[in-house]
């Protein structure tokens, strides 16, 4: 019996060293622990992984006082800090709100399994039996902000997915998210799992942010869900692999063939039915063809829905002709993600405008266009280069539970790996099992 | 008629910068050309593509001439500075070798096209159609080693494929680079397409490849080829997205259950077949169990394949009594791709500290069990977390020609993305068209 192979295979005294960290932080601790717990939950059948979800469920039903009450701590934290009440209300656990994270989770638990998917298979010419399976990514660190129910609702996609989670939220539900952390590591344990597939990151700093962000090797993915500051940061500064999620600078295209009173319905219904999210849109640029027709109606109806428009000199004209008032546009606005009742206007000569001007100051979420024209539709279609381009419905439809997904971990607007509302199967790799029977080259 | 819009839609004099780039780096500027053509290339249609790659292939043949001319520049060069035959010969293109390269080309044209492919679809319950359609990356960008071959190559597969391609060779290859590249662009802007699809990044030194590294917003995606020291460098520096390739410290178990004759046939294959390749066996780890039967015939059958065993205890003493000479292994030795006739071996209690091993020192490209027990292949299957799993077959086969997908650009050895051999459609993105009458949110 050999000595050096099984001990070198035990060693964990040994570990990977992680550049620019130092071997004691605790980050790098709670990261090889989820490695190790991530290779425990690999081979579980979904039997184990779908109880332990219903643990979390009940879990969290049964100690709600204990979460409302680390809650409330925080809560208080943020009021004596002068936190806006809208925060406040993101960043408050009721016991009903409680209880809808628990329902979400059982949702959670009744989508199909990815794992152990046979994503394509066939037998080679020698026989061979090609397989790509279906597997889970390991360890996935998520980074976010205010809101603790992100904590269970990413544990739980997590967890079906077969993966250990990593949990950076913000300092300010840092008791919450503790005391919400402690419910699903025990609920997971006694169900079997390891404790560990569900850890809280330590800290509060910026530091173990950025420990994590160096974790390569232990940690095989970040998302962050936040704001576009946050996002940006780990984007830049981390050597794990991120997907980008989130940045939804959306455009609505009213072309010449436009069915105008359809545009301004799909216009006002994309900016204002819900400003404060990703698929919003920000900005709207009409044909020339019919900005006469089109801009009254839409100032109109925009202004009934309490939009401020940032017009072009067209926009300009058409607001003071009907009397609403239009904000001169600048370039910083057609940047922007205003996530409010804003919206940046312009008018362009024809379709190929729109979109060089999409592909300028686009985020590569969603755009969309109306109109009545196959062939107009076709080009914009195969032209704009973002995540959704809509054809006369609402942007507001880029979703995961929109689509039928059941659940998001977020909407990433990137190319590689998943692109789009994430779900469960983008929480996934695959790996190739082949099988022979004493195949060799030749 | 707006001001506003169309002229910063069409403004490439106030482009994106780049973070610690000059602003007049020419490898930004080859950067932002192959953005603009790559915005050209994708609405176009196969036919297009595949028309300008069979116009590369008779152009390569057509300007053979040049090519070679070229190319012996290189030679002279690395003959001068001493370079080993082995590696000149990797770098020399001969009339035979350009014949070959453009058939090549013509076996990708003859490819599926990737681009358009409709992913997944369906009717939501409202009526909104969706789909999800395969759409290219957009710029990918190679940095590779000696191998002019590779110039060639990467380029038509990135072409198949829809993207515009950044090239950055070698400076050992740089003449031939050079004139390859002259020849591509000729011949794919004769046939229609922007010739800025393909470019050679300007410049010799590693500045250039860094600069290329920095150019996130601009560049989609890079693909290192090449050694480990190469990859890792990309890994850690890049800020583009990188799709890690190729090392493969590939690992042979043998179970208590092996057939030993077959055990014998496919180890020698694994290791010996062709060794200076990434799924060639690096490491042998024995069940306990079989060891005394199945090391004196593995000895004598890697010493006929000319093969320097680094054993552990069990190997040296098996190796003593059979009088075959056996090194003692090393850490460094489990840790190491030789790409040489070397193997390291070991013996292992049992299949999980097998496992285990491989856990710790395999850098997760292909594995193979060597078994008649369906138990232990099972668990050694849904234990290994490697990009191939092979059982009771060669580690060789690990490769888009024998899994049948017709050319490859690289064996991703990372979970994102893409995972094993990547062939045309690893090369692409997709993105969701969802078409409506009219829907709104409510």
């Amino acid at each position: 019996m050999s000595r050096t192979a099984p001990e070198a295979a035990a060693s964990t005294e040994n570990p990977t060293p992680v550049a620019g960290v130092p071997e004691d932080s605790p980050v790098l601790a709670v990261a090889r622990r989820a490695r190790e717990a991530a290779a425990e939950l690999a081979p579980l059948p979904r039997t184990v992984r779908d109880g332990a979800l219903l643990a979390v469920a009940d879990a969290l039903e049964a100690r709600t006082a204990e979460i409302t009450e680390a809650n409330a701590r925080d809560v208080a934290r943020a009021r004596e800090a002068g936190t806006a009440e809208g925060i406040i209300d993101r960043l408050t656990l009721t016991p009903e709100r409680i209880a809808a994270i628990a329902s979400d989770v059982r949702d959670v638990v009744a989508l199909p399994d990815p794992v152990g998917e046979v994503v394509r298979g066939s037998t080679l010419p020698n026989g061979l039996e090609l397989r790509q399976v279906r597997v889970p990514l390991g360890v996935v660190g998520i980074i976010y902000e205010a809101r603790p129910n992100v904590t269970v609702d990413a544990a739980a996609l997590c967890l079906k997915s077969g993966n250990a989670v990593l949990l950076r939220g913000s300092s300010s539900a840092y008791a919450s998210n503790t005391a919400l952390v402690e419910v699903l590591r025990d609920a997971v344990a006694d169900a079997g799992l390891p404790a560990d597939a569900v850890q809280l990151v330590p800290g509060e700093g910026r530091e173990s942010a950025r420990e994590l962000m160096r974790a390569r090797g232990l940690v095989d993915v970040l998302i962050p869900r936040g704001g576009a500051s946050l996002i940006n940061t780990v984007v830049r500064e981390s050597v794990v692999p991120v997907i980008e999620t989130g940045v939804g600078n959306c455009h609505v295209y009213v072309d010449e063939a436009a069915d105008l009173a359809m545009a301004v319905e799909l216009l006002v219904n994309s900016k204002a039915q819900r400003p404060s999210v990703c698929n919003a849109a920000e900005t709207v640029l009409v044909h020339a063809g019919v900005a006469d027709r089109f801009l009254p109606l839409a100032l109109a109806a925009l202004r009934d829905a309490g939009v401020t428009v940032h017009g072009d000199e067209t926009w300009a004209k058409a607001g003071a002709s009907a009397g609403v008032e239009v904000v001169p546009v600048t370039d910083e606005d057609w940047g922007t993600e205003y996530l409010s009742l804003d919206i940046a206007a312009g008018v362009v000569p024809d379709l190929d405008a729109a979109v060089a001007h999409i592909r300028r100051w686009s985020s590569g979420h969603t755009e969309s266009i109306i109109s009545r024209d196959t062939a107009a539709v076709r080009r914009f279609v195969s032209r704009v280069d973002s995540t959704a381009v809509i054809v006369n419905a609402s942007t507001r439809f880029t979703d995961g539970g929109q689509f039928g997904f059941g659940a998001e971990i977020g909407i990433s607007t990137q190319k590689l790996h998943a692109r789009g509302p994430m779900g469960l199967p983008e929480l996934t790799s695959t790996k190739y099992v082949v099988t022979g029977e004493g195949h060799v080259r030749g």
